[in-house]
């Protein structure tokens, strides 16, 4: 596996740990990046995140081999259109996307004859964004599940298969429409229980905040994500989501019937169970050395 | 400042944490550590946390001019009836519980004549428990409140202030009730959210879990903690935590109906304004050098 030019298309913080992960495995020969900010192009190319970028999308596709989609993911639809007419036959059209579902079937409709398209989804990140906290460990020890449908190419998927366990990935296949089920539990609800549990704070008293401790930083770090992306993920995830706020919604009623009813008893049960099933996720990172 | 005789009730991550402090700092000749487990206390007193231990409360209580209660806060009162009678003139006693309210004014009560009671509670800990992961470090840059009352000795609430000044914490006096009300919405309420978070995870499929990526691992840390601290925390404060579990009920119901009514616009102003208000708190605990 060897790229003679690589596209990224949005060169941010996973964008970049993509090209960084790439370099460090002697995976590319030309990474080039796109992105609407030429000042961070310049930066990335300064940094040798990329060895060049492109401002328009039809020289970026030229040529290209390999195409990353890391922009956020309603740009994915619009940019698709604009460089399947420079895509060449035999390259492969991948992205790192939190949704998948539809906009996989709507990204390889929108490819031309002879090029796949493989969704994949790296579970790595932070709170952080932008190519200065770029790091091609975060890929280390996570999860990368892979989407492909009836119509990928069975060649191509192990190829982005192969390139994630380079980076050091535990790659998973699932179905797009799986895909998106298990990330709205596990990340699109907590980042919206996140967002709300700030603004209920803040509702109750806007002095409150400034009094927490490491446990609510903690649970309310991915209120710092971008508000964009993680709007336009509800607008494409909608219908898990609802489904899942209202789970949670139910919990929360639950736990408030017990402290209203004084069920102290029932209530330390359930705490107790959320523990349990805490910690054993905690243990198996350890036994897997990702924290 | 100095105790000639410190009795520390409850050797756990925070009465340890204390214990090492005040050794730290050169305030204490000898630290006496009660507990319901004899091994724990042996422990403790092998690594220098303490320097002996006693068995029953009267032992323990017996010329102590400092005595702390690190305890579970359901164990505050029958413990404080059992101490009173060995008290001697001039002692004081405080506490690091995480809720105030009526429970102040009773271990006042609780306090022979000639004994101070003065309520603290430092903002500070982790995910973990135990005498082996008790750092005096989480003290500094964290909040430490004071909570006085109109009967509290006003030079046993100096010391007691300037013990935690000593140990780091920015101190803050608080009536008992404004304590309660603050910590129900930056503590008690984000760990029930945290708590309600895995169960509903586990509700939807217990299988998604192990998908979780570093945001889930963060959000849901706190879930980790003592179900029967919480439990205790939850009978204690038990009105502040219904109203704010209602008014983060309708934060998520807030979101909801803009996701169901496809008000993106709305809903991404409402992730905004959490992200600011939490990068706003970060901020400032950067500048006081204290993630």
């Amino acid at each position: 596996m060897f790229f003679e030019k690589t596209a990224i298309i949005g060169v941010g913080l996973i964008g970049a740990a993509v090209a960084l992960a790439m370099k460090k495995h002697g995976l590319a020969k030309k990474i080039c990046g796109f992105g609407r900010n030429e000042t961070n192009l310049k930066n990335a190319r300064a940094r040798g995140i990329i060895d060049d970028y492109a401002l328009n999308l039809g020289d970026l596709a030229e040529g290209a081999d390999l195409v990353i989609f890391a922009a956020p993911v309603r740009a994915f639809k619009p940019i698709a259109g604009e460089i399947a007419p420079y895509l060449k036959t035999g390259a492969i059209v991948s992205d790192v996307g939190s949704v998948k579902g539809a906009l996989v079937y709507e990204m390889e409709s929108a490819m031309p004859e002879g090029v796949a398209f493989v969704g994949a989804h790296p579970i790595a990140g932070n709170d952080k964004s932008g190519i200065d906290a770029a790091d091609p460990g975060i890929f280390i020890g996570a999860k990368c599940v892979i989407t492909p449908t009836s119509r990928t190419d069975k060649t191509a998927c192990q190829t982005i298969t192969s390139m994630w366990e380079r980076f050091g990935c535990k790659v998973e296949e699932l179905t797009p429409e799986r895909h998106d089920e298990i990330l709205s539990s596990i990340s699109h609800l907590p980042h919206i229980a996140a967002y709300a549990l700030v603004n209920a704070v803040h509702e109750i008293n806007p002095n409150f905040i400034g009094y927490s401790g490491t446990g609510f930083m903690d649970t309310t770090r991915i209120a710092m994500s971008s508000p964009e992306i993680w709007r336009d993920i509800c607008v494409l995830n909608r219908e898990n989501i609802l489904n899942h706020l209202n789970a949670y919604k139910r919990q929360l009623e639950l736990i408030t019937a017990y402290i209203n009813g004084l069920d102290w008893t029932t209530l330390a049960e359930e705490f107790g169970k959320a523990g349990e099933a805490r910690k054993k996720l905690r243990d198996e990172r350890n036994n897997t050395e990702n924290k």
